[in-house]
C-alpha cells in the first residue's frame, strides 16, 4: 500500500451519493437529511415497516487492555463490516463520533485507518453533522441557567459550593480546568469555583447515547441533578424548566448519521460518550437503526474489554435490550508485546518471548466475554507492517493449544479482501447459542455491584472503601438510586486501578475514591483514582500541522 | 391575519425544495450543499459564468436609532424582497444569521416576523449549519494554543496579564464575563484574569465577515493579535502557527448559506458581527455571491444607520468594492413615538404630537444615507396593528413637506403584496445616479476618522479624549495601523454616546474611553462608554418556554 498517509487513502476513494449507501439497506431517500452529498442523518419516524422488521445480528468488538502500540478497534469494525459485504452479507457498522479536541491535540483523525475507514473522514473529525456542538450547547444552556437562577435570587436555595454542573467545550484546555467564575461585582454573577469538561465528559453526550426519542431525552434531562440546595436537598434540571430547550437543542442531534466505509459499507456513526465517566459506545438510536436495516451490524466498545465491552452489556444493553450475537476481541502484536514488557520504541524488533508474557491480558478479556457475558467470541489480529510470521504463527499456536478461537485480521492493508476469513468465522460464531448475561443484577446493593465487576471482570480480590465513600454510597440508596446500574471510572490502562499493571495483574483490591450520580443518564459513577474530564494539548500540538488549502484539500490531519 | 405567532406562521407555509430557489438565480444543484430539504450552503467555486456576470443591485436597508419598540428591519428586508419578487424582478435577500444566545434570553427567534419571515426559521434560530459553532471552536481553538504555550515553557514571552484574546460562547452566560482560570496546581495551566465574549463578538466572526476566501481568510487568521510580551511586542495568531487549523475549522463555514422566505424568495443568511465592537453586516461572500445571482439584492446593516450603515459603508463596501444602488431607512410609528418621549406601556394610543417629536431622528438618518454615503434613500414605514390612519397620514404629511420620499410598507401583515408600491419605488430609485461615498479617508489620522464621524454622522460638536487614550492611538499608529478604518464601538440607543439622549440630539462631543486593535478583521474599534460583549439572561429567560414535542414541533421560539 505503499507510504500513503490515512487521509491521502480517503481522498483517492470515489464515494457513492448517500442516497445509494442508504439505499443498500433499505432507508429510502425521503428518510435522509442530506449533510452534503456523502452524509445524511436519518428520521427513522419516516422509515416504513420498521416496527414489524426482525432485528439484525449484532456483533460487538471489544479490545484488549489499551495500551499507546494501538490496537485499531475502528480500523477492525470498518475492516469487518467491508468482508461481510464481500461474502455478500448485508452489512452495516455503528461507531462512535470522534471529539473535536483530540483531534487538535495529539490523536489526528478517529475514524479507522489504512484501507479500513470510515469517510468522509475529514468532515467525520471536524464538525461533522454538528451534534456535539448540540451537545456543549445544551450543556452550557444549562449551566447559564444555574448561574442565572442564584443571580436573579436564588429561589431553589442553590448552595454556590455544591454546584455538580460544569460547563463544556469540545477542545482540550487544561486552563478550563479549574476557574473561579462571576467576579467583577455583583451585575456580573456570583463568585464561585467552576470548571469545565471535554464535551464527550458532558452527562448530556451519555443521556442522548441512551435515549431513544425525544420524549425519553426529555425525562431524563429532566432528572439531571445540577448541584444540591443548603440543606443538602438535590436540584434537578427540571426544577429550573430546562429540558424543554434543551431537547430543542437536541432535536436534530438525535437522528443517527448514516455515512459509508472506503468499500460503501453504510457506517452509522452517532454519539461518543467517555468510556470512563460514562458508557463509551455509540447511540442506542443509532445501533438499534442499523439492526433494523441491515442483517449484520458490526459494532465497538470502547478501551479494553474490562471497561467498554462490560459497559456496553450492564448499562446499554441492558437499558435498550440489545443482544450481541457473537462478539470480537481485537489485540496486535505490538500491543501484546507492550504487555510483555517492551517499552514503546522497542516495538519494531520481534520478541516472541514478550509476546507470549503477553498473552494473559488477552485470554482475561476473551474469557470475560465468554463466561461472563455470556457471547460466543473470536480473537482478530489486527496485523500491522512490522509483525513478523514468527510473531504472527507464535499467536496462533499458543491461542489453538488453549482451545482459543483466533483469526488473522488483514483489513488495514487490504481492506475488505483481508478479511474474508475473518468475516466466515464471524458469520459461524453468530450461528452458535448466544447467551447474552450481566455481570452484576440491578437490584444487587451497590457495594456488591462493584465487587462483582472487580472479582469477576477484573480478576482482582475485592475493594477498599473510605468512610466518606460508604456513606455517600448510603446516601445514594436512600435517595433511590439504589437500583442504577455503575459505571466505573477507572484507568483504561490496566486491569486494576494502577495503570503500571500492564499484563494480566492479579491479587489486587481496587480502592473507591468516590462516586457520583449520573440521575439523568441512569448510572453511579464510581470513581478509582483521578479520572481527568478535561484534556490538555501537548507541547506540539497537533494543531500547528493542519492546514488547508484554496482547493479545500486539508493536510495534517493523520 | 388573526393571532399567529410568527412560528405557526412559518409552520402553516409549504417550503420549495432549497434546489427550486436555488434555480430561481441560476446556481444549479451541483453547487449546492445540502442542509437538509431546506438549506443549502452554496459553493461559489462550483457555479459557472460566474466571472463574467454583470452584479445586481443592491439595496441597503438601515433603521433610524433602535428602541425598545423595534423597527422590523429584517422583516422590511424579507418582505421587500418578497415584493420585489412579485413585482417581476429576479430578487435575493442577503441577511444576518441570528445568535443562539438571545434566543434563549429575551429576544426570541430573529428571522423576521409576520408574513414576512425567512424559513425554516426554527433550525435558522438554532444550529442553522453550524457556522457560529465553528466560529466558536476555532477561537477557543486559539485560545487553548496560547495558554498551552504559555504553559509549555512560553518561548515566546507572552505576558500573562496582556492577554487580549477571550474565549468564546453562543450562549448569554454574564457568569463567564470575569473569570481566573488555569487555576489548582502547575499542570492545571497558568493562573490569570481571563472572560468569554458571545461568539457574535469574536474577532473571528468579524474576520470570516471580511474575507473573500480561504487565502484570505487564513492571511486574516494570522494576523490576529492575541496579546502583548512583557516588553509590549504584539504576538499575533501566526506566531503560534494556528491559522492553518483555525482556517481548517472554518472550511465550511464560509461558504454562504441558500433557505427562502415565505413567499420562496431566495435568502441568503450568512455571517452576524457584532454592530457596536464589529461591522454589524452580513458576510462580503454572501453579499458578492448574492449580486452574481440576482437582478435585485436587499440585505441589511445592523442597529440604527448611524452604526450599521456607516460601518457598512466605511469598512464592508470600501474593503469589498461593493457599491449600493438605493438605500431604504425603516421607521416605525411606535419607535418614533418613543423618540418623542412616549414611555413603553404607552405607545398603544395615538399620539401625534410625541410622533411629530420622534421624526427629526429619522431625517438625521436620511440626510446621512443621502448627503455622507451618496445613496438615493426612502423612508419605509413598517405598518404595525396598533398604527392609527392619523398617525400615518401625519408621517406621510410632514415627509411630504420636507421633501422626503417615503412609503408604507404592509408586509408584516400581507407579505409580498403589502410591499408592491414600496417595491416600485426602491426599483425607481436604483435608476437614480447612486455616487457612493465614505464618511472619511482611509490616510486621516485616527483623530479625524473619529471627528468626521461625529461631525457629519452623529451630529456632534468633537471628541474628547484621555491622555492615556491618545498615547494608545499614538502607538497603534507607530505599529502601522493608522490607515485602518474605525470601528465605533457606541450605544445604538442614541446618536450619541449617552443612550437617554434619544431623537436627534445636538451640542455634544463625544468621549472616547479607549481603542482597540482587530488586526486580523482590519480595523480600529473605538470604545465610548462600556460595551458589553456577553450579554446575560433574564430572570425568566425564553429558554424556560421553549419546549419540543414527540413529532418535532418547537413551542415558544417567538
Amino acid at each position: 500500500m505503499g507510504n500513503k498517509s490515512d487521509v491521502e487513502i480517503a481522498r483517492e476513494t470515489d464515494m457513492l451519493p448517500i442516497e445509494e449507501v442508504g439505499k443498500k439497506i433499505g432507508i429510502k431517500r425521503h428518510a435522509l437529511e442530506l449533510y452534503g452529498d456523502y452524509k445524511a442523518k436519518v428520521d427513522i419516524n419516516k422509515m416504513e415497516n420498521v416496527a414489524g422488521k426482525k432485528d439484525g445480528k449484532l456483533i460487538l468488538v471489544s479490545a484488549i487492555t489499551p495500551t499507546p502500540a494501538g490496537e485499531g478497534k475502528t480500523t477492525t469494525v470498518a475492516g469487518l463490516g467491508d468482508a461481510l459485504q464481500k461474502i455478500g452479507k448485508n452489512t452495516a457498522i455503528a461507531l462512535r463520533e470522534p471529539s473535536l479536541g483530540p483531534v487538535f491535540g495529539m490523536k489526528g483523525g478517529a475514524a479507522g485507518g489504512g484501507y479500513a475507514q470510515v469517510v468522509p473522514m475529514e468532515d467525520i473529525n471536524l464538525h461533522f453533522t454538528g451534534d456535539f456542538h448540540a451537545i456543549s450547547a445544551a450543556n452550557n444552556l444549562l449551566a447559564a441557567m444555574v448561574d442565572n437562577h442564584i443571580h436573579h435570587g436564588n429561589e431553589l436555595s442553590i448552595d454556590p459550593r455544591k454546584i455538580a454542573w460544569k460547563r463544556a467545550v469540545d477542545m482540550n484546555d487544561r486552563q478550563l480546568r479549574s476557574i473561579v467564575n462571576g467576579l467583577n461585582g455583583k451585575t456580573n454573577g456570583v463568585p464561585r469555583e467552576d470548571g469545565f469538561h471535554i464535551t464527550v465528559a458532558s452527562e448530556i453526550m451519555a443521556i442522548f447515547c441512551l435515549s431513544n426519542d425525544i420524549d425519553e431525552l426529555k425525562e431524563k434531562l429532566k432528572n439531571i441533578i445540577i448541584g444540591y440546595t443548603y440543606d443538602d436537598h438535590p436540584v434537578t434540571a427540571g426544577e429550573l424548566r430546562a429540558q424543554g430547550a434543551m431537547a430543542t437543542l437536541l432535536k436534530d442531534a438525535i437522528k443517527p448519521n448514516l455515512v459509508q466505509t472506503l468499500e460503501h459499507t453504510p457506517a452509522f456513526v452517532h454519539g461518543g460518550p467517555f468510556a470512563n465517566i460514562a458508557h463509551g459506545c455509540n447511540s442506542v438510536a443509532a445501533t438499534k437503526l442499523a439492526l433494523k436495516s441491515a442483517d449484520y451490524v458490526v459494532t465497538e466498545a470502547g478501551f479494553g474489554a474490562d471497561l467498554g465491552a462490560e459497559k456496553f452489556m450492564d448499562i446499554k444493553a441492558r437499558y435498550a435490550d440489545i443482544k450481541p450475537s457473537a462478539s470480537v476481541v481485537v489485540a496486535t502484536v505490538r500491543a501484546l508485546k507492550m504487555h510483555g514488557g517492551v517499552s514503546k520504541n522497542e516495538l519494531a524488533e520481534e520478541n516472541l518471548n514478550a509476546l507470549e508474557k503477553g498473552l494473559p491480558n488477552l485470554l482475561k478479556h476473551l474469557e470475560n466475554i465468554q463466561t461472563v457475558f455470556g457471547l460466543p467470541a473470536v480473537v482478530a489480529i489486527n496485523k500491522l507492517p512490522t509483525d513478523t510470521n514468527a510473531e504472527l504463527q507464535l499467536i496462533e499456536d499458543k491461542c489453538k493449544e488453549l482451545g482459543v478461537n483466533v483469526v488473522l485480521s488483514d483489513v488495514w492493508a487490504h481492506g475488505g479482501a483481508g478479511g474474508e476469513a475473518f468475516a466466515k468465522e464471524v458469520v459461524q460464531l453468530t450461528e452458535q447459542k448466544s447467551q447474552p448475561a450481566y455481570a452484576y443484577d440491578l437490584n444487587d446493593p451497590i457495594t456488591l455491584k462493584i465487587e462483582k465487576l472487580v472479582q469477576k471482570v477484573y480478576g482482582g480480590n475485592g475493594i477498599s472503601l473510605t468512610a466518606s465513600v460508604e456513606k455517600e454510597i448510603a446516601r445514594l440508596e436512600s435517595l433511590g438510586f439504589g437500583d442504577f446500574p455503575v459505571c466505573m471510572a477507572k484507568t483504561q490502562y490496566s486491569f486494576s486501578d494502577d495503570k503500571t499493571k500492564t499484563g494480566r495483574p492479579t491479587d489486587f483490591d481496587l480502592t473507591i475514591r468516590g462516586v457520583s450520580i449520573s440521575a439523568g443518564a441512569g448510572f453511579i459513577v464510581v470513581l478509582t483514582g483521578s479520572i481527568m474530564t478535561m484534556p490538555g494539548l501537548p507541547k506540539q500540538p497537533a494543531a500547528e500541522k493542519i492546514d488547508i488549502n484554496e482547493e479545500g484539500n486539508i493536510v495534517g490531519l493523520s
